[in-house]
């Protein structure tokens, strides 16, 4: 019997989402190298990955206008991250917590026609950056800040951080990381999504689910990780060398290098690599860019590691002046878009996936001999 | 290229804690047929599925205080369940919804050592029928009602409804009922559990994606769809031929029939059949088992469909006066046990879960060619 174990190389769906081919990653057919030189709009992606298509001016129009009127949040929202405010906890959870709330405070949450899926995909793509902005500030005991009708996703997200508007540059860079980010074939938290879709289970408890699973350190998770490895290393004044040796022979992985699927190159580390280039260089943190190129170099040279998306993302987020626990967030914001529109995929399958285990414990226990053991009676 | 569409025979790992051979459920290698027989508690069940051993006397006893001094919940959890009962929505997004919040309350919750793990498992199992007790009064404006340390898990959960201590053949039905549903091999909810774990993350992102999953209408949803449609044709006074002959012809999924495992019978369909013969000759409501076995013997003359564990849970389950609203969440404070169990063991494999994708869409696709078009260029 044949064990997939990690499911390495198993092909579970046929897809026209995305694809991966020879080092190679496509939305919908478009290479993300031409989509980034062509600095298309997160927005535009967000429609690609739904409707495999990229939208004309109307088409885009009319879908930024419905993302427009789904950014806010409720009070009631605003009042439960409050309560999550409270501790102080990993952003994450209170995430997967706030976004699994807004199921049930969706009256139309277990509606299953296209028009409801509709509403509910927008509402989840159009309030993730506003709840990840709110509870950012909230944490600071400071009041979140609306969202603006009249800002695109990027924009606005920066905007609600802070409450004043931020360069062309930063949100060129905040738009593209949304961009690089948003999809990857059946990554795990996708096929969390895919799982719990394939059940016909909701959309809210399929994206709930897929931050569950982007959460972990093997996964989204190791986002936030790189950066407090840099700032590790240049807080002590540490040799590049000696701590990644160390690190290597505690057999501890190094976050951000190394990918199931890309084993030359991840093509989105190139694109991330030239805007933490520029971000470092305007913001005079230089240190940051030059560091993770000493380790990039490092880990190549000895060990053959590759960066992989989370590497020079976390310098990115960095200059852009957001702190390392919300830059999971920061992926989930992106990757709900893919998420959703795999779930519209897999449903549209109407097959649950239900995989077998093989059982290699013992057999044919009885209880009753088991008793007789605890209370002694085989020794009388 | 093979293509495993819903993984349909697929094994993905090895496993000690459940298996399913030639039509029988073995629990860590004991027939659930002899657990029934020997009337095993729930809390015995749950020590099998987590150490894959019975415990001796000392073992259950220490076990079952460790349960007892978890099972209240917080007043902040208590808060956030009053928000979510003004809202008239689907009752298992608010178990996701406050199941995640248990997470962010946890101040332990990312620590990943062995002692903290079984916390974690302890408080999550423990705090399950009290948070749906007490959701199921505050709905109704009623009081939550504390749990008493003195009682068995299915003592307190029936007790927890009502304020009244239940009669033994309840008690007997509901701890039998939680015993048959504790664990199923790789079903689709453990699944989304072992690949949300395979990621590292935490124990409540697990679980809340193992909700979300049961949620949906494939899975454990069925449960309370099938009082749904037991109460229609008893409503209407309809024919049952007539009324299952309609409902295939518009090619509608009959809820608990059929499995992806099962092709002759169900193991444990027997026993929660006996024990709805039984509830409902005690409490007169011997209607809703004669139409159970009406529709049994139909569909399996008519299409050989099998019932499967949902179908008679559901008789059991309104017998013990719960609403059928609930019954897919009474199915999650039962299978937390399995899930608890298998997130242990994917844990320890340290293995991604991550398969792949094909893709059949276009290819080469050019993001200029397309603005072209848009822009009407190519008719000009």
């Amino acid at each position: 019997m044949e064990i997939h174990k990690g499911l390495d190389g198993v092909v579970v769906s046929e897809t026209k989402i995305s694809s991966i081919v020879e080092n190679q990653l496509l939305f919908a057919g478009f290479n993300i190298d031409d989509l980034v030189a062509e600095n298309v709009q997160f927005e535009e992606v967000i429609y690609l990955l739904w409707y495999l298509r990229i939208p004309n001016s109307l088409e885009l129009k009319k879908f930024k206008q419905d993302l427009a009127l789904e950014m806010q949040i409720s009070d009631t929202i605003i009042t439960c991250l409050k309560i999550q405010t409270r501790q102080n906890l990993h952003p994450m959870s209170v995430l997967r917590s706030t976004i699994s709330l807004l199921g049930v405070f969706d009256p139309n949450a277990e509606s299953t026609d296209e028009r409801s899926i509709y509403h509910q995909s927008i509402a989840l793509q159009a309030k993730m950056p506003t709840i990840v902005a709110a509870y950012a500030r909230l944490r600071k005991g400071l009041d979140p800040i609306a969202p603006r009708s009249d800002l695109s996703i990027a924009e606005n997200f920066l905007y609600m951080l802070t409450g004043n508007e931020a360069d062309q540059v930063q949100v060129d860079a905040m738009n593209q990381a949304l961009v690089l980010h948003a999809d990857h074939d059946l990554n795990a938290s996708t096929f969390t999504a895919r799982v719990c879709a394939s059940t016909l289970s909701d959309v809210y408890s399929c994206i709930t689910g897929a931050i569950g699973s982007l959460k972990g350190p093997l996964h989204g998770g190791a986002n936030e990780k790189v950066f407090d490895m840099l700032e590790e290393i240049n807080s002590d004044n540490l040799n590049v060398a000696d701590y990644l040796n160390q690190k290597l022979d505690r057999k501890e992985k190094v976050m951000g290098f190394g990918h199931r699927v890309y084993k030359t190159e991840d093509p989105r580390k190139k694109h991330l690599k030239k805007l933490a280039k520029e971000l470092t260089t305007i913001t005079k943190k230089e240190q940051w860019y030059f560091l993770s190129c000493q380790v990039e170099r490092y880990l190549k040279e000895t060990k053959g590691l590759i960066p992989n998306v989370d590497f020079y993302s976390a310098t990115v987020y960095h200059c852009l002046d957001i702190d390392s626990d919300l830059f999971t967030l920061i992926f989930a914001m992106s990757r709900v878009s893919g998420w959703l529109g795999h779930i519209n995929e897999q449903k549209k399958e109407d097959c649950l996936i239900r995989p077998r285990s093989h059982y290699i414990g013992p057999k044919q226990l009885k209880y009753s001999d088991i008793q007789t053991i605890h209370s002694g009676g085989m020794e009388a």
